[in-house]
């Protein structure tokens, strides 16, 4: 004996879905059986839309629904600085932090040849068309302070070199509110390393 | 700076599920973003037909999308006993064991005065229906292991009393491959209370 046709459609579909199994499927899909049928249809109507409706940003290669992006088509923003980062939710995390006024340059990923990624399938050719732009004079290389992002960004910083512009890496050290007594030997000695005088 | 519409919709429908927080929800709605367009639209047709087609068996409240459901349409099956259980994935758990052959009736909850929820929010009224026809004979109490499962079917065979059926609790005990050390006492009085000879 199986589920309904329909609700079993429904798991298998939830299932799809990164970090769920059968189990959470199965009690997600129950509980769309109880949710209001608005809900529901919004829902899938966001799906589709999210699916169909966004695109990447042939500027900067942010997700965005209208190309080019705001951030790039905001004159406002100081178009001398591209802050390059690994992931989209990279750019919220930096606009939340409301300090940083300039633009951004979203690579897809990080250099990892153990998973098989090289130079070529991140969007680094697209980052350095983006350098011909004389107005464009700093670099910042926010990529994840992992042994990926370290050496994408190292090999960035070579790359562009001949650019003969400003390019530097964000800071490591403890995080905020962090405790020394935790802090893991490779962060400390990077705190150290990064120390500054007062 | 907030996500694009398109993407902070579907993050808000994914909210609406149970366990998914903003988090979860941001990582599932990008992970959309690269998923196949057709694995996304069944997902969203998915939902709308489990919403849409799905209904109650109008004979034992389970859910279903043909009414009466297979098991109630079923000739074959053992007329004269009926399951009670909780939640419509308890006729599937039973049903995995194979080894029962009657008919079933879904409560949809169990007796929590805590809650709220008293005899006449679950389908008691229409389980007292069914044992109008004669061909009942044996009612199996099969609601959880919990104190309101057991109230639930405490005050459900006081009620049929009247009926002069043969009335039984599913047994408590050790879970088959579990340890005696880690079981609690309730459940360990339970096992010792049910012991049978061999």
């Amino acid at each position: 004996m199986h589920y309904p046709e329909p609700i079993s459609k429904l798991i298998e579909g939830f299932m799809k879905l990164p970090g769920i199994g059968p189990k959470t499927a199965g009690r997600l899909a129950f509980y769309v059986l109880k949710m209001k049928e608005d809900d529901v249809l919004d829902l899938a109507k966001a799906l589709v839309n999210a699916k169909r409706n966004l695109t990447y940003c042939t500027v900067c290669s942010n997700i965005t629904d209208h190309d080019p992006c705001r951030i790039c088509k905001d004159q406002s923003r100081d178009q001398s600085t591209i802050c390059v980062v690994q992931d989209p939710k990279d750019i919220i995390a930096m606009e939340r932090t409301k300090e940083y006024e300039g633009l951004y340059h979203v690579l897809h990923g990080a250099i990892s040849p153990m998973d098989g990624i090289g130079p070529e399938d991140i969007k680094i050719t697209e980052l350095l068309k983006r350098l011909e732009d004389e107005r464009v004079q700093e670099l910042i290389l926010a990529t994840n302070p992992t042994i990926e992002g370290e050496a994408t960004s190292m090999y960035i910083s070579r790359l562009v070199k001949p650019f003969g512009l400003k390019v530097t890496r964000i800071a490591h050290g403890l995080p905020v509110g962090g405790d020394l007594e935790y802090a893991d030997e490779v962060t400390l000695t990077k705190a150290l390393e990064g120390r500054r005088e007062l």
